[in-house]
């Protein structure tokens, strides 16, 4: 036999894996995989289409202890372990038996993505993002941001050797504002809110050739990355789908992407495609998606967001309208709560399972209760939350309720007297 | 056959797992496991010895994905992973190559306990501690703390459902009085330094039968938990010991015990017991083990602590002395750096491997490259820095150095102004 110059097609480095093309969401137009986000036919968003190669749970469970284990369901090189990055994924599946009590629940679990590298699932899609950016030979890491993504953003591009520049409305917390320089890229304080500074990191993306920006033109890629946590959730069940899944909802996409997630696994047999239903969790000061599903309304209505649940607060979801089709779909609902039930929230999950989430978790914790109230979420089924960041980075939301419980003199007579023993 | 009512030793549940008993580390006499921490005979520090069963490779990785996994080694019982707790361990172990290149090491990994649930090591300590606690029969769980330990008993204790009690300094930082108390459990503000709280803890357990303070009455238990970060990094590094690790000295207990469980590691066939050296690294405002072995001493002089390493500031180690032994035994060596160069070293590690690390990393950052100067450490040799902790836990430390780059209005042409481009 005699090979032709190109060679076998498994000899051909393939730089998106599995991933063909990118297909607009709306109108289904295919694109090559470059770094395109809206549909040139109808401005539609784009997503990645894949030719799967068979997967066994044995090859995911022999992969690597990070989302990497999954790189046959996402856009990246075979070899991708091996490029400098933070490893993020696999994060613990706790079981929750003692929020489950308090909440009336039978089965519950939190899938708790504190436990990534810079502390939220941020570090999942931007490490597909930055894959994909090397890929596509760009050069500098980019991104807006008020949190979470920015840290994301510049600690993964410092440990891949990459320029990153990071911009954040000037107005934001000192503590969010160390929580990224520290890592050495450019950080661009723009005097404007967070709306401004996307509008600007759009015209930047559109003019600057060797810059990838993570959440504009890396977008089909870096949504990807959230299929992740509908993966392992389901590994970490033991191959099995939950029967009710509680996610924010922030853009919309990680609850879009969770729901991709457990479909590629019934289609690949991975798992019995078994029904669930998707969930959503929004702020009442940022809730235009529940706004939507409450009002049966297919358009999600822009607001301005007003809530302490920052991580959550996009006024205009991109993919709000996909996020309801998913919850319809599967039979799930959509709820807000308060932020003073968001704080509840914080505490609940903190006193009974040790997880202190940021405020988004609050939201999921407060939202699932609000649901069950209502008849919404089943009790007596297997149901999972998402807990998306960390409460280190909230502190300002919780500091007003807690506090010492006593104040002594350090004495064991002050002690005794102090009622604790 | 017929059983006797006891039954084969095999069914007869041992609350300690493999550990039979407790030794004085000074004259070696022995005591019964229960809640002692000092010899009878001559009040030296006691510590568990086992009869350890054997263990294979294959049954460590046949374990959980956590401390657990290493059960066989722990004076824990054998169903341990059942029991409620926050499954810490198994932290990354990090390939720093970028930080190689700036230290001028061939070989250098970073093992990144930052990843732990509550962010630091002491979520290792505190869940063996808590094991004990559970098996003695204490249904409160205790400590005296500035930081990451009352965070992580806090945590620990709510999840498993024990009341907590931490005693913590009424100056602390109100950003760590948060993260402990929003656990639920009580938090005791003492009008005093960390000395008088420290002394206020040993009255209380002397005293309080259902008590179990970590760090006291519980702290042979606690301590065997830091062995495991020595089992990870010889696992990870696929079954082999490292040639040097740079460990933070505090008490001294982390390095002696990476020593300890590098030395069963060795001894139970799993790894080559190869040699290897290990180093300690000090704050300059607090370095008494630093100042103990430029000396050539045996004795550790206590010192008053003045350094932003907090969570490294005791001035009296009580491991201290077994830490120089490790150190001198395996050809280390023990040095100390400023609160500059600890803020250098924060700022090294996460520029180049986007760890953002607490002080106590800097501290051991800052000393590897000292000691590389000195020619105390071989750049040609493996080698492993211990992060034991969280950056998002010490912001004040960087928040003077760190900024933004540039400050703008939201117009492109600010943008191009700034010379980003």
């Amino acid at each position: 036999m005699t090979l032709t110059s190109a060679g076998p097609r498994s000899a051909v480095r393939a730089p998106f894996g599995p991933a063909v093309a990118l297909a607009c969401r709306e109108c289904g137009t295919r694109t090559s995989l470059g770094a395109h986000y809206a549909c040139l036919e109808c401005f539609g968003p784009l997503e990645v289409v894949y030719d799967l190669r068979p997967v066994t749970r044995e090859s995911v469970a022999a992969g690597p202890q990070s989302i990497w284990r999954y790189k046959d369901f996402l856009p990246v090189p075979e070899d991708v372990a091996a490029a400098p990055g933070l490893q993020p994924g696999l994060t613990r599946l706790v079981r929750a038996d003692n929020l489950a009590r308090e909440l009336g629940l039978k089965s519950l679990w939190v899938k708790d993505d504190s436990g990534n590298p810079t502390h939220s699932f941020k570090d999942r899609v931007v490490a597909v993002a930055l894959s994909a950016a090397r890929e596509l030979g760009f050069t500098t890491l980019a991104c807006a941001s008020t949190g979470n993504l920015a840290n994301a953003v510049a600690a993964a591009a410092a440990r891949a050797g990459l320029r990153s520049v990071v911009f954040v409305p000037s107005d934001l917390e000192d503590g969010k504002i160390i929580t990224t320089a520290v890592y050495g890229g450019a950080l661009v304080a723009v005097d404007g809110s967070y709306d401004d500074v996307n509008r600007l990191c759009s015209e930047v993306a559109a003019d600057q050739e060797s810059w990838g920006f993570v959440n504009i033109n890396l977008r089909p890629y870096y949504a990807e990355g959230s299929k992740t946590v509908g993966f392992e959730i389901a590994e970490q069940l033991g191959w099995h789908l939950p029967e009710q899944v509680v996610s924010p909802v922030a853009s919309g996409s990680l609850l879009t992407k969770v729901d991709k997630g457990f479909r590629e696994l019934g289609a690949a047999g991975l798992v019995e495609p078994t029904p669930y239903a998707v969930f959503g969790a929004q702020a009442t000061g940022c809730s235009p998606v529940s706004a939507a599903f409450a009002a049966g309304a297919d358009v999600v209505r822009p607001v301005r967001p007003a809530t302490i649940a920052k991580s959550l607060a996009i006024g205009n979801p991109a993919d709000g309208p996909y996020a309801l089709d998913v919850v319809r779909r599967t039979g799930g609902a959509v709820a807000d709560v308060t932020d003073e039930e968001v704080v509840e929230g914080i505490r609940l999950l903190a006193r009974t399972e040790g997880i202190f989430a940021e405020t988004a978790g609050g939201v999921t914790v407060a939202v699932t209760r609000k649901l069950l109230a209502a008849g919404l979420l089943d009790p007596d089924a297997e149901t999972v939350l998402l807990n998306t960041g960390d409460g280190l980075k909230t502190l300002d939301a919780v500091a007003p309720v807690v506090g010492p419980t006593a104040t002594i003199d350090p004495s064991y007579s002050a002690f005794q007297k102090a009622g604790l023993a």
